[in-house]
């Protein structure tokens, strides 16, 4: 939204996801995570569990963000990859970490076998990524963040990574609720006010379609300046009712 | 799988995605289309209402697999872009199309105004998808089926486009649930079952993770021949079974 707000992409990996078994949600959870420190989140992208495709994502996605998140891969089998991707796509080595041993052996004891110790391997001069939940690591390389697939290590692992980041201005957002009327008819005040500002942004997001119940639309007004959006809510909201229509904020 | 499949990519439009504010779920129901019907998806971005991003995805995509499928952005209201960005990346026109005309003027009738009246701005040489939940249609264009974004109208669309898809052979795939022992336990054996085939796939998704309750694993097979994926998993048991690890299908 502004210039000097960081940036970030996510990459999320899995064939799960892809072959629709699992409903991701960690894109989600990252894109809230991004949001509460004024980092905008502006691109994902879903790739499966094949080298060529990892490493040509995150190279794309590196260049462009201050910051990459990738989930999935991470685990100790055969299709656990991202570690060998992200090494790749750096071209760097793939050693592994004293640290990483050290916190799987403890974990494992003598059930610490030749897959688990997969997950040692870090790329060179990564750091590790806490993960309070399972013990096996994430990392962070440059500006890449690599997590564990599954939501609830990963979610825990944010903590770890929150204090790295650089953060910006939290985008504020106000929906004002509009009902008894479609989209359509509300577009047109929308439209006016989206062109009152360059630095807020205007969505819109109909419920009910056609159905039974309600039928209505959400607007939704964000910036970075508070007293703007609210602002604009209340300008929002006049226009809304000089025209017979029937609004509030929720 | 086989080089004769059809392949796939979705994209997904939205800033609400981006923001947090909406949990995707269209792209797990495209998934389980898509793999209904045979077809890979090897792909998917989720971008914002912005025009040159949603451009450059689209033309990556197109030009990559054999169809994309978007969803977002066909509303009336100023941030839906997505139909001026396709005619974009297609370097066409983008007039009002008679039939998709007719069809809002129905639905709406006096209610029928400018706003509106965007919705029936079809790319050039563009043929609808029918949208039996709110009219407003869809369209696609070349290999580009451009969809709602709201997960009702979108999941009624497809109705309208599974008959205009080429389908590949069905992916079977067949679950055996691992109880008691972690990932790490059966890394090895699924490692050497994979290593067996160039034309099936195994998986590894754990579960319980050292929470409270059962832990284990479930190593998913994949493959297009079921008989195939059959052998695998009595190999698989059978393997399991050796080194004295419980197991069943599920």
């Amino acid at each position: 939204m502004t210039e000097s707000s960081p940036t970030a992409a996510v990459l999320i990996i899995g064939d799960e996801i892809l072959s629709g078994r699992t409903q991701d949600t960690n894109l989600n959870t990252l894109a809230r995570f991004l949001g509460a420190l004024g980092i905008d989140l502006l691109e994902a992208r879903t790739v499966g569990d094949r080298k060529a495709q990892i490493v040509d994502s995150l190279n794309a996605l590196r260049n462009g963000h201050d910051y990459v998140f990738t989930t999935g891969g991470i685990g100790p089998t055969h299709d656990d990859i991202t570690a060998d991707a992200v090494a790749t796509a750096f071209g760097i080595e793939l050693p592994e970490h004293p640290e990483a041993l050290q916190i799987l052996e403890r974990r494992y004891g003598v059930e610490f076998n030749a897959p688990r110790r997969r997950m040692a391997r870090i790329p060179e001069g990564g750091t590790l990524i806490a993960n309070p939940v399972t013990d096996a690591p994430g990392f962070q390389i440059g500006n890449v963040f690599v997590m564990a697939g599954v939501p609830k290590i990963m979610t825990a692992m944010l903590e770890d990574v929150a204090p790295r980041l650089k953060t910006g201005a939290v985008v504020h957002a106000r929906t004002v609720r509009v009902t008894g009327v479609g989209e359509g008819d509300v577009a047109d005040i929308l439209t006016a006010a989206a062109r009152t500002s360059r630095t807020l942004s205007f969505g819109s997001y109909p419920f009910g379609h056609g159905s039974v119940g309600e039928i209505g639309t959400h607007l939704v007004v964000r910036g970075r300046d508070g007293q703007e959006v609210d602002a604009a809510v209340v300008a929002l909201l006049a226009d809304l009712e000089a025209a017979g229509i029937e609004a509030t904020t929720i």
